[in-house]
């Protein structure tokens, strides 16, 4: 059984492990939602599974539990009313341990081929994941395809192509042999033995509740290690039926279903902090907000700790050739998802004095009229502003669009959805600020609000961009500049500040996409997290060598 | 220049990163302190040079100091009366922060040839170096310039393979290709660019001041990162002619001497807290005790934090084949540096009932007797004791020896040093305890103090010592069983305990011996260290990769 797995999907790790060295274009799982790839009735099946959820106990297999816990609402206005096994901290951690020392035992092919059969079926069932990632995170529907599904599976399938090649590293074993005379020589046998450390806690964030999440669960795993997965209050269904899936792998290959569990807790009972809090958990994985992120880092004690949180993300405009074609693609990064991706900008600066394009120059106004022209039309047909803007998860981040206040360029507002009446949603509010209202931009204002700030020069700007990245973190950079010179220069200052930045990107491509095998995903170097998706170095820490060496005798001579 | 050093010592390279691919016996400086080998003047010049220093100013080429520091006694009993340049910390830094640009802009190349040159001239002077580290450790000669010369470079190099693999693991440059529509494609360059973490902190130890500091220095400057060596108080010497090696190199290859620079401080005036707190330290590389150990840990903040610390380690015999060979053996291990390695052994697990040999089942008290007599006679000749024994770094250790009491089997006791006499000087003492005694022997008595506990059985000697490795931490293990069963328990609890096991190890070969490029020194799997020398996961978090992604038009069609 363990053979077969990894001989199954051998081929596509072999084609992983090419991409992450090559970092050009690649995917596994097809990001298409389409009939002919994914089976003509796979939307229909996806939805009348996600029908089945909502108001049902959500089985699974695993011990420690007693009761039931959930209380998740859609975005988009429903009450999901699934109900999910409640566990008791203790009890499950004793049925975790149980269930680790065969899994530690087993090869690298056994872990790394049931890893990569979880990955399939989670493939093959993308669309019942679509509808449960769209209903909790607020996600469009072809976004929470996308990124709930096959591009969260890409994630998953890079980090076991990293794990894999980190454990490949060493021999398992080999021979050592020393002259220490003329003819003398000693000789020890050496093996080499991956020991995990011991259980990982996986801490969900409610917007990209699988994308997030998948790097983690399946690092820790193949490299042994038991995983907790801890959604949030908000998003547990698609990691519900994540942790369901790894179950049933587990358990087909002779293993315990313990191996992978979900605890899933509310907003009015959170359990994460007594988690952090046990020594039996030695890797944590941590995505969401920068505030519990930094208590995350400074408590969890001896255990090794991945952290995305969030920043404050610049655009820095220069110069263009065309602004239309700027204004167009910067729309759709600001209105995907209601601005409530890690990577959405918020902060767009532009010279006062206006900028230089092919045909001409133009004002500051010149350049934020373009940008709201450019959301306005997006957002114009009520069908499509739907699909892009989603909905807004959280009742804090519509407030605060709400709440900004200032010279505004263009309100956001609610937009009624066609399908789902009582969505929350706003569309983008876009304000305008100058580089001396720093105490303003430099703070994080997740969702649907951009500032389109005014400054000094282009040198300003990089300044600004540069110097919130190193004190608030940043995830993403968009820079349009027609001079090399001014490219030169930004990139460094934003590299060195830990910002990956995209030069003058217009078109099919956007600077809040990350794309699995080639894009990092944070970089590690800012306090916007400490890892990076992915790495070895977001591997590395889930394991141990240890060796052992036994003396050879010489079986030619006598010692003397 | 640049491309020069790495030609010149590319196939040393690449012939470290094949060994610790395969991991079997290399070493790349010749340890055989033979005049052949170093030069028929080699050791006198290396004297001369040693007492050139003594009572001399050392001058180095670094900014921001004032004054002089140093207070060195050698364990043989001459004062040293060197004085180092003495740093103002803030002037220091900010020296340190002008230097590195050029550095971290630098090619990989450039950088890991720089670090080899560095090694290639330690090495021609590790006779000077033998003599600085013997009259500072307290080592005996033949191993100050083994320990401290080319087994010390040869961790080096390891280090810098490890650096250089990881580095070059993600390409500088990839174009990412992507097919969006039946004919429409969307083209990115990208570039990946090595961004260090800034200042790395390299804390050395007493004991073994090169051996035990050259990977993280190594490791982080060749990561592009400025490092600051701050030398134990009483081992400043060795690292003051590192640093004044490195010093040299840089400024050679057009590079700021600032890169490496040294701040000695003295046991009155400790200096490490003020730089561990200091923001530009990123990274902080720290071998010695487990208690101001933890408290860089805990202090760190947002830096790196790599550590070596004490454990308490333990032999196992459950049965052998000649207890003379095995006596023998561990009479070295218990001897060599009066005990003052991290990987001697502590305590030694013997069964109550005895054991079975060869030559038939013998009783507790015949195996205490045949270690006891294994020391007895290594120091029985003066000659080979002052060599083997050396002397005891620091008088708290004697202090720790003589108190010791209990059911002394061996008293440990001033042995007179052929050639200074007023050498501070040790033999082995050797205390029988009972398993029940664990109070006494789960403490470290760092030294040579030595514990041969009875046990009820080889079973309860395992939990016993694997116990203690998981509470206090252990570095080495030693095992003697010829039960093929008891071994691999054994292996088996001590290797989730983090510890590497050592089997059955007689004649030239000896359990605190760890080997560059095959032996992983300390695992990190408990709590004598978070790290090992030298592993992927010791190199891959002093630098990020941070990318630029630039948008490529597509000529051949019109944008939509």
């Amino acid at each position: 059984m363990s053979t077969t797995l990894f001989t199954t999907h051998e081929q596509k790790l072999q084609q992983a492990l090419q991409a992450v060295h090559n970092r050009g274009f690649y995917s596994a799982y097809p990001e298409v939602p389409s009939g002919k790839i994914y089976g003509q009735t796979a939307k229909a099946d996806g939805l009348e599974a996600f029908d089945g959820y909502c108001g049902a106990d959500f089985a699974l297999k695993q011990g420690g539990c007693d009761g039931t816990v959930g209380n998740e609402t859609s975005p988009y206005g429903i009450s999901l009313k699934t109900q999910y096994p409640k566990a008791n901290i203790g009890e499950i951690l004793e049925c975790i341990c149980d269930a680790c020392p065969a899994w530690r035992n087993a090869s690298i092919e056994t872990r790394v081929g049931c890893a990569m059969e979880i990955l399939d079926r989670l493939n093959k069932r993308s669309f019942e994941m679509a509808f449960a990632v769209m209903h909790t995170s607020g996600q469009g529907f072809m976004m929470a395809f996308q990124a709930g599904g096959p591009h969260a599976q890409d994630r998953g399938l890079e980090a076991i192509a990293y794990a894999y090649k980190a454990m490949k590293d060493c021999p398992e074993e080999t021979t050592w042999k020393k002259q220490v005379g003329r003819d003398d020589f000693v000789t020890l046998d050496k093996t080499y033995k991956i020991v995990p450390r011991g259980i990982g806690l996986v801490i969900g964030c409610s917007t990209f509740p699988t994308w997030n999440t998948y790097p983690g669960l399946f690092a820790s795993l193949v490299t042994g290690n038991a995983v907790i997965v801890k959604p949030h209050p908000g998003a547990i269904l698609p990691l519900a039926i994540t942790v369901d899936i790894c179950q049933d792998v587990l358990t087909e290959a002779g293993f315990d279903a313990n191996l992978v569990t979900l605890v899933p807790d509310t907003l009015e009972n959170p359990i994460t902090t007594k988690l952090v809090a046990r020594p039996e958990i030695q890797i944590i994985d941590y995505t969401g907000g920068t505030e519990f992120g930094n208590w995350v880092e400074a408590n969890a004690g001896s255990a090794v700790v991945y952290t995305e949180k969030a920043g404050v993300n610049s655009v820095i405009i220069d110069s263009v050739e065309q602004m239309k074609a700027v204004s167009g693609n910067l729309a759709f990064s600001l209105c995907l998802y209601s601005g409530q991706m890690c990577t959405t900008p918020q902060n767009i600066f532009v010279p006062r004095a206006g900028i230089d394009t092919a045909d001409g120059h133009i004002s500051f106004d010149d350049v934020a009229n373009a940008i709201v022209k450019g959301v306005d039309w997006m957002l114009s047909d009520q069908g499509r502003a739907n699909e892009v803007l989603g909905a807004i998860q959280n009742e804090a981040t519509a407030a605060r669009i709400d709440s900004a206040a200032g010279d505004v360029l263009r309100d956001g507002v609610v937009i009624e959805h066609t399908m789902f009446s009582d969505a929350r949603t706003r569309t983008v509010k876009i304000i305008k600020l100058d580089a001396s209202q720093r105490d303003v931009f430099e703070q994080e204002m997740f969702g649907p609000l951009v500032y389109i700030i005014s400054t000094d020069s282009t040198d300003q700007s990089i300044e600004l961009a540069a110097s919130i990245a190193r004190s608030q973190g940043a995830i993403s950079c968009g820079l349009y500049s027609t001079n090399d010179e001014v490219i030169e220069k930004a990139v460094d200052a934003m590299s060195l500040a830990g910002v990956p930045v995209s030069c003058n990107l217009v078109g099919n491509i956007w600077v809040n996409q990350s794309a699995a095998f080639s894009d990092f995903h944070v970089s590690g170097a800012n306090p916007s997290g400490n890892a990076t998706l992915s790495d070895a170095a977001f591997v590395v820490g889930r394991f141990n060598m240890v060796q052992c060496r036994t003396f050879v005798p010489e079986s030619s001579k006598v010692e003397a």
